[in-house]
């Protein structure tokens, strides 16, 4: 029994060797290319009059492939499979592609081109360059709460303010974090909303110039957080090297010097021992002694 | 007389403590939140006309409970409570509420959202964020004066050059600023107002391209004067540690050589007590002194 | 004859250093903030009314402060006056008010204005900031120099291609460099230009998106290198500060370490007399406390 | 044959150190000046009215002298040329203006200005500036790629949802990315772009939000990425210049320390030299000895 469990385990972990191979990540990775790219001819008419068939026969190749890799890594992973993000991503992106796509899920079918995202799982580099964008997120967190926070606020006061006179733009808070957004983004903000806006409410630029600055200063801030924690962390390894390479010099200065007192000490024991010899030793033995030493 | 006072005092920094403890805070949060959630329902029509009454009550609770904490902060901290700025904020956006917003003051109505932001002043990490976001503003102070006075004469040139043909844009100072800040934000800058005006004035570039370049350059510098001190403060507290460090490292050699030489120093000692002994001494107390030596 | 000179020297040193007492210079900081705000009311038609000849009457009189201020500054300067660019600064921005302001010139009325920036030269903190923002300048030209000549091909090419069609936006080579900072500011540079030229020319996309990703990296670029410079200028004093303690630090190390060997050193000395004096002595003597020392 | 080979590559080093003697680089970029001008005048139609002829002949005779520069640079240096990316430029910006300009290639004529880009690879100041820019693209490449694989996407979701309703802006992949490039330069996105798409489709924001957030922050980190790189650079050849001070310092206190322990070690030697000389001589040479030594 216990054997039969093990070879199980060793198929699996043989399987997922294989799946995780440099040549079956290859395929997997070029038949991505061909499905972005038939995904992408499927949106031009022409194409479609001419290949329609073909296309959406590549198509289907394809996620028949991504769907057999797949249910291939969930065979020989089991449940560790949902605890690897990148293998959760590559099981949704495929999944949407499986759903009824139908009535009011028919904005599915333009999700399919999702899967192209899987180049980023499935490529190492693209891997690490994403966890390291992800990875600046955490640090801007409270920053983020703040600014929506804020963002907030002037939300409810801009539809307590302006909804009845300008309902498009500021009926509801949905529609007010919409406008507030685009006036973040300083897209029109004065030309399209705050100067028909002053027009009705004289007074509107004391809500939205400090707006605009408050949330510039906010964003900038954000900005530099990111910058300074990406200098940190590449100062911070610089300086561990720096303390090795200080720690080298200074044990090689230090180990010179040993030597140099051991040398010392080679010496004067040599002397203790002179000087034991010359005084231990009774006198005449001493004298032959010399008397050797000098010939 | 003194005893009375005394257990006074006592009486208020325990109502105090009471009142920061983690549980009433955790209470404040729950409060200020629904609050939020309450006013944000109010400017939605449908909500108003189903839960209209209960909002409005919600929305009375909230703001009883906060003016019962900060009247029992008052009377625990007494004129110490203005000198806390979080709590003047606090007295202040709570206030907003309790004035009478009738007639020109029905702004004021809008502004009771307000209150959402005592979420700031009631987490400390939120808290943290904005005392950092202050701090790099004292820094920034000669900077900003110097671009309100670059704006200021340039509204004053603007008012005087284009007021005639474009007083919309350029009627007054107030007006020229409020459309140079739209043209430093470069919002429709061109299309909006400067290709109008060179319509009317062919030589106004000479004016707006200037004005642009000065504006951004001195931006981007202030921009960068929030960055270079970040990076310093972090960098100066990295240097610390790392002058730590190199003062252990030296401070571990200095004393391995110090072991040595305290070692050579013995054997010297040794020596000089070998030599001491044997040659130092008057006949008859060195006898003496080697016979219990040798025993 | 040498003693008038040196005298008419001592009188004029004496006229620039009470000049540049802070006294005076206040009462003139504070002439420049008054004309300022009279400048500034100047600009409203309804102040003119009312005031209109008392805020003439003031601007005449801050103006005749600064020409007698100026006047004495060039009679105790001498030659030296047009040495120093903030004197020379002031002497342009005060000048301008006693040219002759009528026909072509009506608009050198309008600069008068720039007087106020003399406050700049007067507030030593802003000639400090004004000072560090033109430091930054020489560092930058040669990738200014580079961004000139590609604006200048490209406004060459755009004229060329786009003249005939377009002339309001292309029709010269100034028109065509107007054309492109803007879309360089990204000013609507889509819906306002790009697409009203696509629908003429549909490949125009392959000048303008390169020219837009050009500029845009390059202009980072020069962002860049002023970040860099800021930060490398602060991190070389930081790192001289460094040196400087870890010198500290190391020859304090030593200097501990030199006070040991020079304590060995008087052990060895005294080692040395010891054993010199030991043999020394008149050979009796010596010869007797041999013997008693191997007893 | 060896010394007619010889002497022929001896001619040829001389002409290329010739050509690029600074004399001859000189005589070019004045000569590169003077085609931009007049390239310049050429597109003014009141300049061509006057001295169209001298203009076209000034044109010739620069574009003649260019020709003939680059090839005698072609036969000094073989098939070299075609490795220095320098020259290549040079032969492409030139050889445009060689090519027949008619029919489909009348716009080449307008890309004969291209020319004065070679100012860029005659002065050697633009040559190491256009270095550092290119230098900072490979360290970009993969989240360049990220950026367009998110674009490509984006494009295909963007052409699949809106194509039928808004064929002008998503009609193709080609239009989609024309649009969602627009959008990410945050132009005219929302009051040009989005509100319509949302009159069609509420939830349309669903998508373009996310989009600008995701490309804005990825933008922001390529950005971040070209600071850190610049920083990184420059803060490791500053660490390197502090090592080697470290050094020195290092080396400096570890020399003195040596020098003081080999005086030590003299003093001990001079000891041993003084013990061997008291005892190992016989009895009565040591005592004469001492006698001079007295003396």
């Amino acid at each position: 029994m216990e054997a039969v469990f093990s070879s199980g385990r060793d198929w699996r972990a043989r399987l997922q060797a294989k799946l995780e191979s440099r040549r079956v990540q290859r395929f997997i990775i070029a038949v991505i290319i061909l499905n972005g790219i038939v995904l992408g001819l499927e949106t031009e008419p022409r194409a479609m009059a001419s290949f329609g068939e073909t296309l959406r026969f590549l198509d289907r190749i394809c996620l028949g492939i991504f769907v057999v890799e797949i249910g291939l890594f969930l065979v020989a992973m089991g449940p560790r499979f949902f605890r690897d993000p990148w293998r959760v991503f590559d099981f949704i992106v495929v999944g949407i592609a499986l759903l009824p796509a139908a009535g009011a899920f028919a904005v599915l079918r333009s999700l399919r081109v999702l899967r192209v995202l899987r180049l980023v799982s499935a490529a190492p580099q693209m891997r690490s360059i994403v966890r390291a964008l992800l990875s600046a997120i955490p640090g801007l967190s409270s920053i983020c709460l703040l600014l929506m926070l804020i963002f907030y606020v002037a939300a409810v006061i801009a539809t307590n303010l302006f909804a009845a006179s300008f309902p498009e733009w500021f009926g509801s808070i949905g529609a007010s974090m919409y406008t507030l957004f685009q006036v973040m983004t300083l897209e029109s903000w004065s030309m399209g909303i705050v100067r028909p806006v002053l027009e009705v409410y004289p007074y509107a630029w004391v809500f939205f110039i400090p707006f605009i600055m408050t949330m510039t200063f906010t964003m900038l801030n954000l900005f530099i957080a990111v910058i300074v924690n990406a200098i940190q962390v590449q100062s911070e390894s610089a300086q561990k090297e720096q303390i090795v390479k200080i720690e080298e010099i200074t044990q090689h200065s230090e180990s010179s010097l040993h030597g140099d007192i051991a040398r010392l000490r080679g010496e004067i024991r040599e002397l203790k021992t002179l000087l034991g010899r010359v005084h231990a030793l009774p006198l005449g033995t001493r004298a032959g002694e010399k008397g050797t030493a000098r010939e």
